[in-house]
């Protein structure tokens, strides 16, 4: 089987697994139409799905037609003419959305001949038919996956062609280039000579450009993908209250707290719209007191290691144990807990007492004020990337460009500059599927879900 | 905020919550629409909702008109004119399968002033519009709920209206007896006198019919809600090994195994087409022999005590143990495991190697056989219910028609005769949903899930 290969139908579950009202089968596969017709009960009301026309909703019972046993009653919805969403003859089934249900439509879709389609093949698709660039498609993949409002809103940006379009301006600015140097080339001026009137300004402009976007990179990975927020400090310092705090002052969504190991808890909340993946570590414990280390100690290191912001709790009317090398940490907001016990202030400590919520909304404008330190601010406005993919090809794309730059500086030879622009072009056309390969599709498409 | 108000619009989540492909969140009610015209983002090639003929799929960008911002790439599809599931003006939006995006676009709903709707409140206002009547609503809830394929199948039969029609061929019967009844009244009879010819006949088929009806109950409540099978026998006779050569040799889809407490596992899977929930009682100890019983013990005994079919097990080279209290209960099946390692015989027992595999199919149509007893045949026509609601009506219908029996034998007055059809024609009316009150429909509909 071959994934390029768009000959087959190929089928899957659209919607989340489980008990719903409905759930909707995907098809896609020129003929699909005309397949599932014949799994149609044919009525005097309803002679088939043969006359229906592109975008139409018709409600039906299909039946398999190995025993004519009838298995749901649906609403099948037809797109023909590249009107649907893989660019390709396509059909939806919305049937019952029970578990026993939904089985049973998947195995009639497989015994009418339809393929199971692989992760991410019906984009692929779509990408294949034109009907969307990479980095489209890679936004698709990112839209599902969005932890928090502002990831959704910038995956949706790039979505709606914002990333490719300024790419698409750079690849123009990058070609006229090249098409300068090659005038030059077809002269038989082999060196940049004076008659090469090169647009620095333009190439300056490209660079800076792509620099800006790749590194929006780092500010689209904390959004997408969450910050990691410890907390630390000696124990009965209040972290697992401050834990269940947050979780409770949260009003998005708040995913079920996951025990890992018996040394730490994790759970998914937002701090300022940010994601935030949130550490309590029960097992913390002062790691210079010189004790051998222990496996439970060991992990709860490597949180902290790991962690992009560390809260370092400790309890005001116990002022012991701090672990200086963990308050001094850039990463660190060390906070003095239990103030309405103890009120004592103490220099670069946040005051807080997690009984009264006081000082709860200053630890959280601090915790904000951390996570976008040295991050683009990502405004309405902003283009903003989340793929590894994409900030490698755009870094790629620059120093080519710096290397053009050098090259024409330097009174290069002109093969060598028309060499460096090539480059930068390659990873541009790369960057939104002008140029790709197998591997490259078989990377990004098979991270996403069956369905999509 | 009254249900039976079907003035406002509702809105739900239609699939199942967790991330897919795609997501479908349902809208109905009476300029539902136009108010989503509002939030549509009018493009040159997308002029807005109004123009858009029923029954339509159209790819629109949601926009939330507060702050002007897009909330994501959707495509709607229009039902007018009675053409959707509730009957009322309705739309279905198809969007992104993201957590993050669902609850954005679920948001936009509330602020556009649409409710969140009740369980099971689209298929309510279905039935209040006339699409369908009580006994198809409790089939949508039942397909959903189907655990097994001959469950499914059953209870598409009622959702085409099968359970329907036979009753209202029952009703119409009765209905011709009240007015035979009623015109001898008119003539001022008060007695059955030799003028009025009854058509005992009819009586007697839908007396008959009712009951048929009724007892399909047990087999639909098997198929429905599944057998509990408990498998028990003393320790290390492979009780866990066949419970798990269960799950293995079932193709259906199996549930993860819950262990809901230290003393048994559960699981479900399909015996023969007929769902199963799976008992282990890994605590099960031999209650003949005067041990102090302890909570372990007795949460064994109570599953073996409610169980549908008990699998005693014993060791066919150890066999010690043997409780003639459980293997004489006629629910239960014993078996001797282990044959591969000692081949002995006894009286009543099956013969099963779980290492090798010999007897399990022997063990399975037992099971199967055992299940059946009694029961009314599940093939391809029969009709079969699995609402304790029908069942009750349909009980209640057939002693009213039973007492029509009687006082016509009786040579009672008439208008007792009268008086027990029409209580007959009104259990009818109240399965179907002809007549029926608020606290009805709250118990129907409040069992489905919302979006449905």
């Amino acid at each position: 089987m071959n994934r390029y290969d768009t000959k087959d139908c190929i089928f899957a579950l659209a919607t989340a697994w489980g008990k719903g009202a409905i759930a909707v089968v995907r098809v896609s596969g020129d003929g699909c139409i005309g397949i599932l017709d014949g799994a149609v009960l044919k009525r005097r009301s309803f002679k088939g799905l043969s006359d229906v026309e592109t975008n139409k909703a018709v409600y039906c019972t299909l039946v398999d037609p190995s025993d004519s046993k009838p298995v749901d009653d649906v609403v099948v919805t037809l797109f023909r003419d590249g009107h649907g969403y893989t660019g390709e003859e396509a059909l939806e089934i919305s049937c019952h959305g029970g578990v026993q249900v939904v089985s049973s439509v998947l195995s009639l879709m497989a015994s009418l001949g339809f393929r199971q389609a692989l992760p991410g093949e019906f984009t692929l698709r779509a990408f294949l038919h034109g009907k969307m660039d990479l980095t489209r498609a890679e936004a698709v993949n990112e839209m599902i996956n969005a932890q928090g409002s502002v990831g959704r809103s910038m995956a949706l940006r790039r979505l709606n062609g914002a990333l490719f379009r300024r790419i698409e301006e750079i690849k123009a600015t990058v070609a006229r280039m090249m098409s300068i140097v090659e005038v030059q080339l077809d002269y038989s001026e082999d060196e940049v000579g004076e008659d090469l009137t090169f647009p620095m300004g333009e190439l300056d402009s490209a660079i800076e450009a792509l620099g800006t976007i790749r590194d929006s990179y780092s500010t689209g990975r904390l959004y997408s993908q969450g910050a990691r927020i410890v907390l630390a400090g000696p124990s009965n310092a209040g972290k697992s209250s401050l834990f269940n705090y947050f979780l409770k002052e949260d009003r998005s969504i708040v995913s079920p707290v996951k025990g890992t190991t018996r040394d730490f808890i994790e759970a998914m909340c937002t701090i300022g719209g940010i994601p935030v993946r949130l550490f309590d570590t029960a097992g913390f414990r002062d790691f210079s007191s010189g004790e051998i280390e222990d496996e439970g100690m060991r992990r709860s290191r490597n949180l902290v290691d790991s962690a992009d912001l560390i809260i370092y709790l400790v309890d005001s009317s116990e002022l012991i144990e701090i672990d200086e090398s963990v308050t001094s940490d850039p990463r660190c907001i060390p906070v003095l807990n239990k103030t309405d016990i103890k009120n004592v202030d103490m220099d670069g400590f946040l005051k807080l007492s997690v009984a009264t919520g006081y000082g709860f909304d200053s630890l959280c404008k601090a915790i904000e004020a951390k996570l976008r330190e040295g991050l683009v601010l990502a405004d309405d406005s902003a283009l903003v990337i989340e793929s590894e993919r994409q900030k490698e090809l755009l870094g790629r794309a620059a120093s080519s460009l710096s290397a053009v730059k050098t090259a024409v500086s330097e009174d290069l030879p002109l093969d060598i500059v028309s060499m460096d622009i090539q480059e930068a072009l390659e990873a541009l056309g790369e960057l939104t599927g002008e140029v790709t390969t197998d591997d490259i599709l078989d990377r990004i498409f098979g991270s996403f879900c069956v369905g999509k």
